[in-house]
């Protein structure tokens, strides 16, 4: 399927319609950013890409990271991993201390806050050099070797960490946190800090719509029950307490970031990420929201 | 494709396994129902179906019969319901109250207790004989004209229904129940009383799985639109505080009842329904999800 | 020590003074009353008593009745009824089922609705005639046998008691009410309908100032040590969420009612009766509240 | 009225009877205490004193120090403290975050830990050396210039001090800790790690048991009105979610630390010291609890 008319009519229609979000502002070098700047880009399994608007501006990736270091120790520890957190929507927003507490130290799923912050805790204990060789897997996954931290990104986030540190050390409280607490910040603020544009973002991702399969060559990076899995946790987990929403709205398993960043997934047709810093009240990208839901209505494709 | 021996091989394996689940016990008449049965029924989108073990005999529908309301519901009132009710999962117990304090008597979701009663109260509001219409409703989307209500559960229910009481009772303190609270309530407990085989049930719900045409004559029933998102809201919240659990091991949209049931829909291709009233903690068929993962496994067929 | 020229002063000052509060109106006979009235009276253990303005117009007792139901109860029954509820301050609001889900049915004190609830059903469960026995308890302990229920307002409350039809369901569901929660919630709502004047509400409660013994002739009602707990329920948990407020500012036990209408004890002096319909945010009057904590800052007496 | 034939009389049988109180573990140093000590001392308003057992040993006065900065920082800065706190019964544990998220960073009041974190960060901003500013305050109090803070308890507690963190942390995130949270966590273990005698400790309490008036020269430390205040927040919030129960068993205004010991204060009368290192399952010293109870029993005297 040419999905390049559908994208062109819909970022034309969409770029000039009011858009009521607004710039997280409590990373100061995230309020910095251009909140005009909107990009999208697709590429499916059969090696098409199709690109528009500012989809070769680098941006940055934030919680969608959560996906990609959930990818890496899932790879490695397989399922030995879910004695540590869960997998079910939490119901509550993404920075949420409340359900820590009655769950003893266990997150419920690896895309709040909460649950990547133990995933790191895991990378820490079995990697030698933790932030070196998840790059090395973004890296490879993604087939990009210049992906790259930003340390202007990272010192931002944890001069205003207050939350991030608290979360760790609540649920270090609990013994959920093997590490030292000031590593796996610094280790979690690292993953969030990368930057990358559209057209790597949907690259890096195709492997999620590919049965595990990596864009360029087909390396299998994760097996194919892994990925159905990880797509089935994007679906459920994926937007803090609006995963339900893009469920009903999109019908796509996706993630979000407060770069204003969201990547979708097609299982077995594409992956397509749409860019666009000005979010709504839940802390997701508003027009990425609506151009998405958009998108699978028009295209009347989506996995449900 | 041929699912029949798979399904064989499967309901021989797990009819022999051990299973730690046991009888929902908060209905009286529920308790009386043999723990050893087990059946399974499959219907596709060309018209091909398969059932095996206890398939032809009827069990009680309960929670499953909230997505029929909920189709008739939106069918009715199109997007107007969602001021009543969300659609985000509830990361709470099926009949939690707690959520409702916070939220001002809106239900997070139309799959648990506290929506459906909502939805109840809607389908009274715009009905002359509510109980009859929601059944002709049922009758004409399964094409099976002697799908009745079981005034015995019903009654059972109701003998034992402080919990829903309570429920329907703090949600009209919010203004949100319109109707009587017995009337709603009665309603409620009727729809959840259908009795229906595994193969009914799979024929029952075959629409969801064919872009809202229903099995035989293959009348549109809801819009795609709304097909869709029903089944998202199944995968989301089907499975109440277990819902992410269900989308990660099996990967289907679907939905369970305390007498054992679940119905799960693989959009474009087929309906399945399973019934073993032995629960999990959570209160879903213990050996049903079981069944469910390893069919979705062994087919390699999921929606991600 | 002669009250009298301290209550008037005060009646006079804030008779003139703003009042934000509002009339409680989700009872509708109580949002009829005149939301001027503003009555104060007195009663010492010595036999002196004193009263202003309204003190002698009947009012609505509403939860201060719960005081009196406890006592009856804890008369009857001892340090049994403590295995059905609690005595810890809720730290949430007058009506919460929040808590209840938590800790299984049981309620938190007995001065909130769901603890009076549990001890209405203590004492159907007891008492031939409930209704009958508890008024001729309250007769006694006041020796005023003119006191009565209003049926007007007991009808008013059944009519709009959703949220307490759902509370005493809820309990009922972890099994904690014994009885038909109709009956409860009728002899509930009827303890709430007592009509009684500051004057006749200041000597009822004169027993709790006194020891156990009661104004008139001094029979021993509860024994001390059953005085000393009712005084500190009421210090830790009769305000509500509000509870640490009214210690904070007032300084001793006391109880409030939607009526408008506060009873305070000085152990060993006095009982105080202050009524004003209008309340403040948390449901306390918010005049009476004023007058007390003048009344005890010009007198320098409290319990601290 | 001469206490010691009490106290020597229900310290002999105490002392025999079973404990099954358990050391605090979670501190490291407070794991070494000899879990069979037993002290008891008292100080009247007219100077007289009394103590037993182990009253002569200095233990770590943990949380009783709460109800100390809190002294100061009331004495520095009046009633404007309460825009940066409350005072209500939290009705939970004393280390939860849970509320802080629904009140936005406002802890309940000044006696559960998130409340002495805002009490420290309010005296470091006006102190200039507030570690040395509040330890002169307690000598000048108590009287006994020899009291000193552990450094080996407070860095014993600073090396297990991940819930602290989290919780200073979290209400930073809120804007409601104005310093470095190092600093103020500190500050705050500094104050904890106080060690006293109880006989040092029912001096050093004598204040507020006597209008203000502090032992030996009977210098007023604190307005009356303050003192009341700050005795009615004993009462309601001095036990964490026992407080009730303290009211309800023992009658007076009083503050527990996990080090085992308890104060409480009898308004007009006295202020006396239990400590015994068994805590029970809400973290208030077993023996000390019981003692008090049997105390106020025997002598007929509490506030209520």
């Amino acid at each position: 399927m040419n999905y390049r008319p559908v994208i062109d009519d819909l970022y034309r229609k969409l770029k000039m319609a009011d858009n009521p979000g607004r710039l997280a502002t409590y990373i100061p070098e995230l309020a910095n950013v251009d909140p005009e700047k909107f990009g999208i880009h697709i590429t499916d399994v059969n090696g098409n890409s199709y690109g528009t608007g500012d989809c070769l501006e680098k941006f940055s990736i934030q919680s969608i990271a959560k996906v990609l270091s959930l990818c890496l120790t899932y790879k490695l520890k397989g399922e030995d991993i879910w004695s540590r957190l869960g997998y079910e929507p939490s119901g509550t927003a993404f920075n949420s201390l409340v359900q820590l507490e009655s769950d003893r130290g266990i997150p419920k799923n690896p895309l709040i806050n909460a649950g990547a912050l133990v995933i790191c805790d895991i990378l820490i204990s079995i990697l030698n050099n933790p932030g070196e060789e998840f790059l090395e897997f973004v890296r490879e996954v993604s087939g990009i070797p210049s992906i790259n931290y930003s340390e202007r990104i990272a010192g931002s986030e944890k001069s205003a960490g207050y939350l991030n540190t608290a979360l760790c050390n609540f649920i270090k409280s609990f013994g959920n946190i093997e590490n030292d607490t000031e590593e796996v910040l610094d280790f979690y603020f690292n993953t969030c800090s990368i930057e990358i544009s559209c057209k790597e973002l949907s690259q890096t991702f195709l492997f999620l719509a590919n049965g595990g399969r990596k864009a360029g060559d087909g390396k299998q990076m994760l097996t194919l029950s892994q990925v159905k899995r990880i797509n089935a946790i994007m679906q459920t987990c994926g937007f803090y307490d609006e995963s339900g929403d893009f469920a009903f709205r999109v019908g796509l398993p996706g993630k979000s970031g407060i770069g204003g960043g969201i990547i979708a997934i097609h299982p077995g047709k594409y992956s397509i990420a749409v860019w666009s810093p000005r979010l709504n009240k839940k802390g997701n990208s508003y027009l990425a929201v609506e151009f998405l839901e958009q998108f699978t209505t028009r295209t009347q494709l989506s996995i449900f």
